[in-house]
């Protein structure tokens, strides 16, 4: 072979390679930027970003910078699910304003515990800082002013490297509540006051510009980007969480113009007869499911949650209980439910499928965004 | 270029290709055999082999092939840990005698739940099969005669391919107590009569024989070869599964040389200020638990499981419980743990490291055999 030749023969041999691992997806992806060093010589840190959609996270001096807030606002949840929901969610939305890329997230610091006890309280004469309109006296469900603001989430997004990470802007999820639940007296029944999608962002969007007065008028924040969005809470006992229903940024004082956020969730199979998000992805997970159920003499549950933004599918998580829990048979059963979910399970989104007996996790199969086939864990917790 | 330099380009191609794909490992793994036809035209079809070390496992019409025995067999082992450390120990030993490659998985068919019962019980008048031998009327801790055998496990490998399967061998686990629990009069106190290793060894080589001869006479069993091993039993309160210490295989009516097994299993920490098993990974395991520590504000605790063979760590699983579980901190936590672990826990053996927080699993960071980076899994549960 002459030189020319033996250059063909590595460039072929360099595409090989480059193509090839670029479908081993999951493993190259986690060759991260992290650092984790255990002197103190750099002081802020990055967790490493070893997940397909997340960010690299503020770690200060070893230790994780948690938001003073998070406590307190989780507390004004209805619904657990909600907090979750609206943290995954914000999270994702912020990804086209903050790109991944180029952002570091931390924990939000900038609206502290006293800060949210207060903005989530109706305005008085004792909380002159309340979001929530004033009480007009009435208990009665229609006559009553509700309160719209539920609970809220902050998430900062950082620029900068090493040691030199700076606010380089801010995501606020404001909760507004479908349903205001209120007791007429202490210890009483509790009543509720529904509030229509038109008002949540009605009074969603007034509240919003209000926040980013307040967070303007802070030290540290500057003309940062405030990237600002409009979550519908879920009702107490929903078995899905809500969901997004407006985002917008604020690259100056005022708030720029508003976009809707078609996002959804629900529960497969789906109760009350009614009708599924998407009915071909219902189809495939009923499917999926038959040949599941049969595969042990007993299987309590095969659900799942489904979450979808503008109609894609973008997680789905599956839950399956089963009673039996000897090592082999779970492993066998992980193997199995992994082959009929390549199978059968919709392409092209990231799915979970945690399988738990007694109430502890088993097994977990997961397919991320991008990847052709399920990978299998058996926990292996002996 | 000439035909002979295209070939040795091409074979250059296939080599980095090769070479590659072999390093892609689970996602190579998983371009599995399975079968889930949804006709029943096959009446046998096999799980898929998603996992690493796992096998095909036999399915019927899309049931399990559940081992009737399991629950009986179970029941008598005083720690739970054994039952999951024999199931899986078997299958790992199982491997070098039936290889993945060759045989499919099955739980055990040929020792009925009626047989483990009685077999594991005390000969006498009224159980004729009794492997444990006749008590001899004394109570006193070290001049009774104890019963050596408390558990077993039997596993069925096929051969053979798609409705044509047939036995191609079994294995069988004998767990033989280092500690035999008794009663003086039945709901009284508990007494122990310790078993040394010597003993175990001695009875449980006899008792495989036994077995061996009395699969031997069964129907459909033949000549095929039968793998025997045997376990020592953790005693009720170890916080870590016994081992097995031996194992043979009977190609024809007797048992061939008898192999000695060097398995052991540790925590981490140690207790007591009980030496390690090997000390480098318990460095290596503290150096993470304390960077990890460190994390958030307030982590109830890090600890390991450890299983050698021959001196080889074969598995390590790590178990965080954490009183955090905001979505956005479980993810930044599960980032940092496996950049964490990435450059700190031990090479080449497989870890699992599993999240929980309130007795719930929030997230799994694993690493399979020949995979150089950590994965990471936050359950998206709401």
């Amino acid at each position: 072979m002459n030189d020319v030749m033996w250059k063909r023969s590595l460039a072929l041999f360099a595409v090989a390679l480059l193509l090839v691992l670029g479908g081993c997806g999951q493993l190259t992806n986690s060759s991260s930027t992290a650092s984790t060093g255990t002197t103190s010589n750099r002081k802020v840190q990055t967790t490493g970003n070893y997940s397909t959609t997340g960010y690299n996270s503020v770690v200060t001096e070893g230790h994780y910078k948690t938001s003073a807030a998070r406590g307190v606002a989780a507390d004004y949840a209805n619904n657990a699910l909600d907090v979750k929901g609206m943290e995954t969610g914000l999270m994702q939305l912020s990804q086209d304003v903050f790109s991944p890329n180029k952002y570091t997230f931390q924990e939000g610091q900038y609206i502290s515990a006293a800060n949210v006890k207060n903005w989530l309280g109706r305005k008085s004469k004792s909380n002159a800082t309340g979001l929530n309109p004033e009480a007009n006296g009435s208990t009665d469900p229609d006559k009553r002013v509700p309160e719209y603001l539920g609970t809220m989430v902050e998430q900062d997004y950082m620029t900068g490297s090493g040691s030199k990470l700076s606010l380089g802007g801010i995501s606020i999820a404001l909760g507004m509540n479908a349903v205001d639940y209120y007791q007429k007296e202490q210890y009483g029944a509790t009543f509720q006051t529904k509030v229509n999608k038109d008002k949540q962002l009605q009074e969603g969007k007034t509240m919003a510009q209000e926040i980013v007065d307040r967070l303007r008028a802070k030290n540290n924040v500057g003309n940062v980007p405030i990237f600002v969005t409009i979550y519908s809470l879920a009702e107490q006992d929903s078995l899905v969480s809500g969901s997004f229903i407006a985002k917008a940024t604020a690259t100056g004082k005022t708030i720029d113009k508003w976009d809707s956020v078609d996002q959804q969730s629900g529960v497969l199979p789906t109760v009350n007869n009614q009708k599924p998000i998407n009915s071909a992805d219902a189809t495939a997970f009923n499917n999926f499911k038959t040949q599941v159920q049969n595969f042990f003499p007993n299987l309590s549950g095969v659900t799942a949650s489904v979450h979808y933004l503008d109609g894609a599918l973008t997680q789905m998580t599956v839950n399956i209980q089963t009673q039996f829990y000897g090592q082999t048979e779970i492993m066998s059963f992980t193997n199995y439910v992994a082959s009929v979910a390549n199978k059968l399970l919709p392409g092209n989104a990231p799915i979970q499928i945690i399988v738990s007996s007694v109430n502890t996790t088993q097994a977990l199969i997961t397919r991320n965004s991008g990847e052709k086939e399920f990978t299998t864990n058996v926990l292996q917790n002996y």
